[in-house]
């Protein structure tokens, strides 16, 4: 996606440790006209799989999650990564690392809210090792639920997580694919 | 906001401890079609008081924020309950305490994303005790942006939040005002 790659050239910052920042329209803040783009985006690339719910895990998933399953007209599910007081017991459950925080979380689905006859794509701001989409497409497994797709807004193709999903047979799509950042040489996109 | 009420009738449960649950259309589950219509409500109410800035704090404010702010044509901000590896260093905070989860927060928010000249519009699902939106509106003069109103999808109008912000000189506006609940009686708004 052409206006994509121009938006994190012009307002994307590389930092050492392998950190895009992309928080002034992405992330933290959110520049929702923008997003309303990318989620047309992914609507035209799925709009044809029968997509009926859109997964993705707090927090910076929610956005783009939302402004996109408003084009398919189906709910966005977003997995928890903590067992808050008012979820229940019943819930499906899977691990996942975050390189990002440092942290191992657990992401949980309410068993109410994915189950069989369910066909989703999954969405999530960033794709690099792949482990939270990894884990979520657990969580369907565990469900029943079809996934028929995985999308990223941005891409670390130089690391593992695309690959391996596509490789799974998981049909991938990330909107920006970086091929190689660094703080001295920027940011190269993917051919 | 009729229709609203009704969906909650509907589809709410109300548990022992003041719980309403309403995780199958606005906090874990998002029927983001039935929250375009929500966004657009909001609009009606704020749209005349120049608005160019939606803040909200994750995880649950930022579908609401989002599907509303797409009307405003402006970004949706949200603050965040933990300090990010990413987020730097230069951020307002402000301490608030979660009754439904049992934790102390400290809410952040990148200077770079509030500040002098924003006209903000402070969004959530809930407003109970009104911890959230009364550290969100600290957080605002911090940074020296005007707070323009404070939504709420749903307000526990028995509770002091509201009032107290309003008391404040807050223009708050909710869209379902909740006068009583219990598991054994059920809902009752507000006329």
């Amino acid at each position: 996606m052409k206006l994509l790659e121009e938006r994190i050239r012009k307002d994307g910052k590389v930092y050492a440790g392998d950190v895009l920042k992309v928080d002034s329209f992405l992330n933290h803040q959110i520049d929702v006209d923008f997003l309303c783009e990318v989620g047309k985006e992914f609507y035209h690339i799925y709009k044809d799989c029968g997509v009926n719910k859109i997964l993705t895990v707090e927090a910076s998933g929610i956005g783009v999650a939302c402004l996109t399953a408003q084009y398919f007209h189906c709910p966005a599910v977003f997995a928890k990564k903590s067992k808050t007081s008012n979820i229940g017991n019943d819930f499906w459950s899977a691990k996942a690392h975050s390189y990002t925080h440092g942290t191992d979380n657990t992401l949980i689905v309410s068993k109410s809210y994915l189950g069989k006859g369910d066909r989703v794509l999954i969405l999530d701001d960033f794709l690099a090792n792949g482990c939270a989409a990894t884990a979520m497409a657990e969580l369907c497994e565990q469900a029943g639920a079809a996934v028929v797709g995985v999308g990223a807004v941005i891409e670390k193709a130089y690391q593992k997580g695309g690959d391996a999903l596509r490789k799974s047979g998981f049909r991938v799509e990330s909107l920006a694919r970086i091929a190689s950042m660094s703080p001295e040489d920027g940011i190269r996109f993917c051919e």
